[in-house]
């Protein structure tokens, strides 16, 4: 599905049977999934991930962060909070794949002049810095010192829902100076409608179509919308898309994976092995982990509000107590 | 959400600010959701819907069906699956309340001479002639009785996704002459996709605007898409919506009504009452029954199929195996 280009969506018939070459798919399980339960993940299942990217045709997968180890204590963390290159390795040895892999490394929270090391000397291919609104000077000195380690550079604004237009169109004409290759909307809350998702795709674009960089969509499930979110960025022209394994991912997770490979028509992608991972185990790690858009996330969602208070919901025994939290998230708004 | 109308929502900078007040929600919840359980539902459940519709400002509730007792063994089904005048007064008294009832007829499995009875000795409204495109005459007859018998009339076009548009064209030619007030589009598969819901909604348009029907959407969750499919018909100008107390429904389930009573901004709904359901009485029954957007039904939603197949897998000791599923299905398509 999806037009194989902007003008071509609006003059075909049915654009969504040809395909768009320029799309690119990157698996985000292990590093969104890492914050339901502090990156600890068995190597097994880091492993069977990469494996299924791999085959599927997955462009890119993102292991964790490039945590501050002064901010946080290492024991008390898996590896993925850290990502350093012996543990990557562990996984994917030299990595002689076509997939690419990448890691996140959030403004205020990553000690990034030590920690991002040259690219000749890491397994890695890109590094997405993440932010806030509020913290756009780090962010471009984040991503011009990526790029000069040598890496492919995104951008990924968060909680863009709560983001002012005046700020957003500022914070966008200092992105687009930078050297980022992609700019990414990311719904932290889960609370955007397919119409905001249009509009900002299409803000987004003013900025990076001049300066050949793309659009990118991170988008989370609260209201069951990740994948027609992603779907509608497609169609708006965003070319780099993330989705995860049976939707893992904090709170009410991300786009599916199977969901979204099984909608790309083109060729290169293959949805019979990200079956074969929901089987073999993502089943089980659901058994362990929460997620999906149960219904606090739908709430806070609704609200726009961050998913901590969901997620404080869910680990309460009042788990399932939806009118009291609809009561008290519509309190506290 | 959603533009006020048509053309608002192309002029308005943030149109989803607004609501549209001819806008009408239907609960389907014991109709469709008899489907899982052949309509045994305890009274309690029946009523706690009805009574949260009526809390809800939800425009009509559907029961369930009038199907033929010479067809279907009375014994072996529940009330739900005829709806006899007895059962419903049984749930509803007299109805003294501005929620209109509803039951659905089946071209081919109704004796609807006999047993749609005059409105004046009923307790429902509205009568939703459900058939596929090869019953086209029956459903027409269907739709002058029900409409003689002084009902509402909605005209339920099944398997939408199967239908090819030389003979929808015809069938909505034929619709349109009909004494119905809606006409469909009907998921049943729920194999569409955004992009293909906004060019339904747009034909059926071409036929039900000139002869002031209106448009309706009946969307199922295989890809996690019936809210935004919803979502996408509303924009394009369908009027009339199926919903369901937390997407209760045959295989995949619907559109939750807690997601589209959450979004639509018409001070008469109230999504408050709906999570009080979801709490007290359907969480408990997705213990007994299951629905939703599992992965057999995501694979027949990609794979157009009907989800017949998808049921027998997940009622079989083979209900996870994906990648079995998935090379069976791609081999009968």
């Amino acid at each position: 599905m999806a037009a194989k280009t902007k003008t071509h969506h609006e003059k075909e018939k049915a654009p969504w049977i040809t395909c768009r070459s320029q799309i690119k798919v990157l698996d985000c399980t292990i590093r969104d999934g890492g914050l339901i339960n502090d990156h600890k993940f068995d190597d097994a299942l880091v492993k069977a991930v990469y494996q299924t990217c791999v085959e599927a045709g997955v462009d890119y997968m993102e292991l964790g962060y490039k945590a501050s180890k002064k901010q946080f204590a290492v024991g008390e963390y898996g590896d993925w909070k850290f990502c350093d290159e012996d543990a990557l390795r562990r996984i994917v040895g030299d990595n002689p794949t076509p997939l690419k892999l990448s890691v996140m490394a959030d403004a205020g929270k990553c000690d990034w002049r030590e920690d991002i090391i040259p690219k000749d000397e890491s397994v890695l291919s890109l590094i997405r810095c993440a932010f806030y609104v509020n913290q756009i000077p780090e962010a471009v000195e984040m991503i011009k010192h990526c790029h000069e380690m040598g890496y492919e550079v995104s951008a990924n604004l968060m909680a863009i829902s709560r983001v002012q237009d005046e700020e957003l169109e500022e914070a966008l004409e200092e992105l687009a100076q930078t050297p980022t290759s992609v700019i990414v909307v990311v719904d932290s809350n889960g609370a955007l409608y397919t119409e905001q998702i249009k509009r900002l795709v299409k803000k987004f674009r003013k900025y990076t179509d001049a300066t050949g960089k793309e659009v990118g969509i991170h988008a989370h499930n609260n209201l069951q919308l990740a994948f027609a979110n992603t779907i509608e960025a497609i169609i708006h022209g965003a070319n780099r898309l993330d989705a995860t394994m049976y939707g893992l991912g904090r709170g009410a997770g991300n786009c599916p994976m199977e969901l979204l490979i099984g909608f790309l028509r083109n060729p290169k992608f293959h949805v019979r092995p990200i079956y074969k991972i929901l089987q073999d185990h993502m089943l089980a790690l659901r058994e362990e982990l929460e997620w999906g858009p149960l219904v606090p996330y739908m709430i806070g969602g609704q609200l726009n509000q961050h998913p901590r208070a969901a997620m404080a919901c869910r680990e309460s025994p009042d788990k399932d107590r939806f009118v009291a939290f609809y009561d008290k998230s519509v309190t506290e708004e």
